[in-house]
């Protein structure tokens, strides 16, 4: 296994150092090659990804990165230039993000019941495809537009990826999330395409929510959605609610994959770079270690992928939630769970 | 006072008959003409809004909405062809929607402490503008776009409102909520316009978060936000979840303002026409009879809206929270509690 990481900003360096170790255990043959990419190559060089580094980059078997951005940085800059860039430049159009509360783990909802859901965004289009501009712009009468691009290519990958996915699942039961009824061109789009799919999938049941109601029904009964199809700026936004409601960003992993393998899937906590407590040892890698669980399961090894859940969702159920020790002790504790359950798979 | 009155579908008349009776309480004077527009007249006739009635609608003073939607229709032409086609004719640019957790009322949130916050939502542009179309429909190279539509001109004046509004009240703050990061130019016209807005406004503290991050400030700390001002999109998701937190949509009220009074400004509960219990005497009232209040207070009689909101805050807090009566009976308790607290306003 070739992986190319992204310490990147912020508490980053310090979560994937723990995820590394975790990796260690269960694939200790693993050839690991980092980048310096983010704000301090950023403000020594001004490049955000070179062409080079994206070249080496696409000759890995995955990417894990740990966060972006940092308040010294004009917002959008890293995140378009860098995070965004590698989704689309490597074809990431299924970005995945499993909502779990895991037993132990404390959610705001007053009853949360059992929260088992997995968001399945698409990653390469709709309002984060770039399409906007200014008119006029500095004036009384300035436009700004963006434009949502959804096509039938972009939407049927990620739809037929959600229900093969709905297929493995115990329920089986899949939710399409959209604004049909305002955003009607791209909503028609959608139904009609999870509709199509749907028929090759007989067993999936299907629903439909608003995304509005969707986050009434994320805080009220979560436990209704399984699977969760939706578009790039729905998914951004009701998968922080899915992860406020599991217990917060902390623990919430991530993958954007091209599904077809062209290019390499890329791993990522969802929490960010935290700067206010980076560099103190004070972050939770719980989040990059199962983001590591992730990419094991992309890379074909399904065994090492549930062994390193495994030893997270205990490590979780038995912690002290209020101390729950700092990054390196976290990552310590993971490591030997997972060296414990499992016999080396890699 | 001339109030046009639209009862709607589902359980629109319902809580409309309830919030009138409210109203009949402070205002004997008020000259109410119902209009039958939904769903029954776009069975019977095709019609949504026709141009005489739209004429009619702009000669009162307010109007008063009930609910529109049925599973009969299909989705979107009564949102689009009546609710969303009245929002954009009168010009209703800020849509106003509080969110207050009322003493009694039970937030799914373990600990939601106080929430007194307020939504002010962009309402005729953004990509509500239905500014979108359709390529080669139905072939494998499909497209669909939508185009969110940003003005100086129309976040400018929300702006301005939402400013006005956050220095009236004691914390006097604001926080922008968009995606800046991802939208670049949406997103810079409207940070652009927050700062100068603001520098006419030195007692508002301004604030700002990113839309995802909002919906996890939204059931982790509820309390931090005083009055959100919002594009159209994120405004209809981010005020369905701050109904969830405050007790559901069957409290949330809403005014959809054109605040040059230039036309009549229509209030509407935010719950919809909950066609499963339609005409059992089952709906609560109560976001009418808020949206009563809102109405009151756009109309020039704050002392009457403030009565109206306290009879149902009083009511809120020593309801019987199982089983708080039909919707006959707490409409009738709320108009006896207006009745018992207010000399005649109007
Ligand atoms: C940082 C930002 C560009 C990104 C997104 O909007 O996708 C983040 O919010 C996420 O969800 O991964
Ligand atoms: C019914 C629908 C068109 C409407 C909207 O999207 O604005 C509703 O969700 C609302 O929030 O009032």
């Amino acid at each position: 296994m070739r992986l190319a990481v992204i310490p990147g900003d912020g508490i980053g360096p310090e979560v994937v150092t723990e995820a590394l170790k975790v990796l260690g255990e269960v694939a200790p043959s693993a050839e690991i090659t980092n980048y310096d990419l983010g704000a301090s190559r950023w403000h020594a060089t001004g490049e955000l990804l070179p062409e080079s580094v994206l070249g080496e980059l696409r000759e890995h078997d995955a990417i894990l990165l740990g966060a972006v951005g940092d308040p010294t940085v004009p917002s959008g800059i890293l995140e378009r230039g860098l995070l965004l860039r590698l989704r689309f430049e490597l074809d990431h159009h299924v970005n995945l993000r499993p909502g779990r509360l895991y037993p132990g783990v404390r959610s705001p909802l007053a009853d949360p019941g059992e929260i088992d859901l997995l968001v399945v965004r698409e990653g390469t289009e709709g309002p984060y495809a770039g399409n906007g501009g200014l008119l006029r712009k500095d004036t009384e009468n300035e436009i700004a537009t963006e434009v949502s691009v959804n096509t039938a290519f972009g939407i049927r990958r990620v739809v037929a990826d959600a229900f093969d996915r709905a297929e493995q699942r115990p329920r089986k039961h899949l939710t399409l999330v959209h604004k049909t009824n305002v955003l009607e061109h791209a909503g028609s789009l959608w139904s009609r395409i999870v509709e199509e799919v749907s028929l090759e999938h007989p067993d999936v049941t299907v629903a439909y929510s608003h995304v509005d109601a969707a986050t009434i029904h994320l805080v009220t009964d979560p436990g209704r959605f399984d699977v969760i199809v939706t578009d790039n700026l729905f998914g951004d936004i009701i998968t922080d609610l899915v992860a406020a409601v599991t217990g917060g960003i902390g623990l919430a992993a991530s993958g954007n994959l091209d599904i077809t393998r062209t290019n390499p899937s890329m791993f990522e906590p969802v929490h960010g770079s935290a700067p206010d407590i980076a560099g103190q040892n004070l972050a939770d890698p719980t989040a990059a270690v199962l983001s590591m669980s992730l990419l094991l399961d992309h890379l074909g090894m399904p065994e090492a992928a549930r062994r390193v859940e495994a030893s997270v969702a205990f490590d979780l159920a038995t912690r002290d939630q209020a101390s729950p020790g700092n990054t390196q002790a976290i990552g310590d504790r993971l490591a030997a769970l997972v060296s414990s359950n499992t016999s080396q798979v890699g």
